[in-house]
């Protein structure tokens, strides 16, 4: 089933049915195929897109290699978010890891829903606040934790992760090689059945 | 001089003079001698202060020694903002540079303050996307930038930083030995002097 943005609105601000009418007009509807490319580096993020189906992701290229900012799925937004307010060209890419159905709302739109449904601006103080915190625990993240620590988090906390994503695209968002989390989930294994 | 909070604002919201009287109700002053601490490791971050005067940092101790994430200046806020929304107790400490002269807000104030005046949830919206930008920039240059580039960076973009904040800071900041700081500074002067 495929995640209505009313519902997710309905978590953060409590919308007229004319206010939801006006924010869900202000949007373009578009589907894309595993594989493609949401965003590529060197272009401004444009959109912010809510997910009513799929998975995306983001990444970037260090020394030749992908490594994995973060995973995006139904029910929540996506965009390169520095990009998309400072309007600077994207230094990353956000691909299509599962068929996704996308609403884009453009920047210029925003504005215009901001400076028009108070609030919208509520709604956009939160999501801002939400994406600081996501950000900076991805960044504590990497600097206090090590990969297997990392790891155990994501089996707690985001389990959808494990479910979904495949084991290489889990390990280049640990930071390691396939090989090290091949290596951690044998460790891990071996120590629950030790106890 | 010391800065404005009247000032500051006006650079986000046009306010009415009464809605700036009630925001500026809502205050606690509060001083700050060089060396104590504005926050510590393990307390909730309870407030977020506008600086009228004096420079803070924020850092957190890792395998034993401090590690500085931030410096903040005359004119901006500070807090750690991620306990300040998330009311987890702070994995950091707050402590002060230079002589401080804040203004403290609570969360509850904050809060009824956005309730009150739509004006000051925009306010909100634009400081929290500040926030993220400003912590997307920091952890980007720790994982693209070499610590050459993360000192050139600085000397180009915040000179207030080398001109105002002792060397062993610095190299706390860049994530550095101060030893290996002094060979970095040394290297450009040379590379300097040579073109």
């Amino acid at each position: 089933m495929s995640a209505t943005l009313e519902q997710h609105l309905q978590r953060y601000v409590i919308l007229s049915s004319e206010e939801l009418h006006h924010f869900t007009e202000k949007l373009q509807r578009r589907t894309y195929a595993k594989g493609e490319h949401f965003l590529t580096e060197g272009e401004p993020s444009r959109y912010v897109a809510f997910i009513r189906e799929g998975i995306l992701r983001y990444y970037f290229i260090k020394d030749g290699e992908e490594r994995t900012g973060q995973f995006f799925f139904e029910g929540t937004w996506v965009a390169d978010y520095f990009s998309f307010l400072t309007k600077r060209p994207s230094e990353m890419y956000i691909d299509v890891i599962e068929d996704a159905d996308l609403l884009l709302l453009s920047y210029e739109n925003m504005q215009t829903l901001y400076a028009e449904i108070p609030k919208i601006e509520r709604f956009g103080r939160l999501i801002a606040e939400q994406i600081f915190i996501g950000s900076h625990l991805r960044t504590t993240s990497f600097l206090r934790e090590s990969p297997q620590e990392r790891y155990l988090r994501l089996i707690n906390e985001r389990p959808k992760v494990i479910e979904r994503i495949p084991q290489y695209l889990i390990a280049s968002y640990l930071g390691i090689k396939p090989e090290s989390l091949s290596r951690i989930r044998k460790r891990i294994w071996r120590d629950k059945h030790r106890s």
